[in-house]
């Protein structure tokens, strides 16, 4: 209950261990037909493009902007946390001239920032953060994306930890450029990193004048092994492909928009259980997360005490703050096979012993009571 | 029996599908220390900066290059087969200055042509590769080392299909950094790449006038995860660490000395029952890699039909050639868990079956009978 990796299926843990077969095998070909398949249906694009970078989230992102940005390309970067700090970083390292505009963490952007951005700045890359991991910050798109892609600007968006846990529409949100990972709310282990590009991005992605900074994440060839010629570019993750393609099945199975609703639903009830034990968000109202809920630490309450008697006594990990969080916030996650009832309400009964035992003042039994109304009125 | 990914021993496929713990949990850094331990023993180094780069090998190899290979640096490549050539595009990637010589696949570089180019070219980074999975080349590397380390040029060696199939010697041969597969002689799945680097490249890494050209392979930042101050850098694929745990502590247990000493008895029964159907080698006598045998494919014989004949009816996988060898030349891998007495005589056998049907001519049950007396010697 981390920030990720998070509990893994055992569906996708006996995917994982299957024999390995060759990178050409046919029915390796098929698993990843069918995995690109799915992974457009999850990231809701008719992009061809679509396909696992052979690396962790990490490796995606980076794909992302050494592909799409070019030396002296101009990057606006819009930094509300470590990933979005990290992607303006990349972009520097992919030679492109960065401006970054900042909100406080925990913060979201709004139009009229985005907009005043474009026109001073006028990029030729736009890069974004969804849901931003080390805030809890869940990044409105409906708005901010017309403007951007009206520009001309090629749009970067980060769905790490989106994927799976809240809606994620590539295609009406005009991305460009989209990558996630494996070990959120895929319920899958790290090691693959799913990205999609729209057309307008392979268009740039072939005129460009100069090689990518990378061979390895170069996703013309790349695209060359998953698309129908299958050249060889480099031996694939055969077993973590398999584990994907169990993933994305279950989501499937589940329905996406019932996915979605399970995560909103044991969100909801953590947040009114924490609420009832006088426990409150880091993240702005309206902008949190479901899967990954950035709370405040009560005055008093010993930090790492406390996560490490979680981790030992009940065996749950949750995440530290990081950053401008550190030692004020934990991050409690709810993503994929880890967002269930049994989990919010095990985490709620746990929090309130280890808090009793701070001596931390509150109304016993009051936050497992509180999640238990939200549960049984089901939404 | 392909060119990678090899058979996977039982045991890591069952560690890899462990359940997946956080990247921070102590039993993980555990898991971590112990495989550097056991990383540094395969690689007979006592380089500190040794891990596993969260990709598949040609994530290491990129690593070494865009670490150490500043723009403007010269860089000397030695070709004589497909992963040469990317070392010479990766290092231009990285803004080298990049000079080949070449070798015909299939053959080895000598003493004098690598001192003629060190002496014309003085290069600050010297690559090339160890065993030659496109060509079966094993390169000595005995003599050739001291001249370049006198030259003050840093050495990358390509081990990936060496390491645990073949001697690896960092230490004795001055490598200054050498990238490793999971996927070939160490039995374990494809997605992470064995890394070490020695202190002369640290101490060049640290003093970089630019920052290296990817934040996902920037070793100075994964280095601080997994040395002493755990700074998180990306999620680690905590899975495929488990299987490359597993891998090397089979290596270990059956002893590096004696693991070698398999490849090279499988090698030779192969070669000996190979030779006695009239099939020979594609690589320089003398030059043959124990775990990666080149062999070409006789006059008259259907390249495809026999692969696929051999994949359909018997389960076998062996590899097409590549590049100039397309058409001409089988791959035929002995490595790892993969190098069994068994795995050679079933493929003399099935081989042996397929040759008849094709129309070719050879003494019946000869490959196998010479096999066997290699076998019975036991060298």
């Amino acid at each position: 209950m981390g920030p990720g990796p998070s509990d893994i299926h055992p569906r996708v843990l006996e995917a994982l261990s299957r024999p390995t077969v060759g990178h050409l095998d046919p029915y390796y070909l098929r698993i990843m037909d069918e995995l690109q398949s799915m992974l457009r249906e999850v990231f809701c694009t008719k992009n061809r493009m679509t396909m696992a970078i052979s690396g962790t989230g990490s490796a995606g992102q980076e794909a992302t902007v050494l592909n799409l940005v070019e030396p002296g390309d101009r990057v606006l970067v819009c930094v509300n946390g470590v990933f979005g700090g990290r992607l303006a970083d990349m972009a520097e390292r992919a030679g492109g001239e960065v401006s970054k505009i900042e909100r406080p963490w925990g913060e979201v952007f709004e139009l009229r920032e985005i907009e005043d951005a474009l026109a001073r700045i006028r990029p030729k890359v736009v890069a974004i953060v969804l849901a931003e991991t080390s805030t809890g910050a869940w990044q409105p798109m409906n708005e901010i994306c017309a403007p951007i892609h009206e520009s001309g600007a090629l749009l970067i968006l980060d769905t790490v930890t989106a994927l799976g846990g809240i809606p994620v529409e590539l295609d009406a949100w005009h991305v460009d450029a989209a990558y996630s990972g494996t070990q959120k709310c895929l319920s899958c282990p790290p090691g693959l990193a799913p990205v999609s590009f729209s057309d307008r991005a392979v268009e740039k992605i072939l005129k460009r004048r100069e090689k990518v900074r990378s061979w390895y994440l170069d996703v013309s060839l790349i695209a060359n092994y998953w698309g129908g010629d299958r050249v060889y570019h480099h031996t694939a993750p055969i077993n973590m492909t398999y584990a994907l393609h169990e993933a994305l099945r279950l989501v499937l199975e589940e329905g996406l928009v019932e996915c979605l609703v399970r995560h909103r639903l044991n969100h909801r009830a953590l947040k009114a259980g924490l609420a009832a034990l006088g426990i409150g968000y880091a993240t702005q109202e309206g902008h949190q997360l479901y899967q990954l809920n950035a709370v405040r630490i009560p005055d008093g309450v010993d930090d790492a005490t406390v996560r490490r008697a979680l981790l030992e006594r009940f065996g749950i990990e949750i995440g530290a703050g990081l950053g401008a969080f550190k030692g004020k916030v934990w991050r409690i996650g709810l993503m994929g096979y880890a967002s269930r009832q049994s989990n919010a309400l095990l985490l709620l009964a746990a929090l309130e012993q280890l808090l009793a035992e701070q001596g931390y003042e509150f109304s016993h039994g009051a936050g497992v009571a509180a999640a238990n109304k939200v549960y049984a009125a089901g939404c």
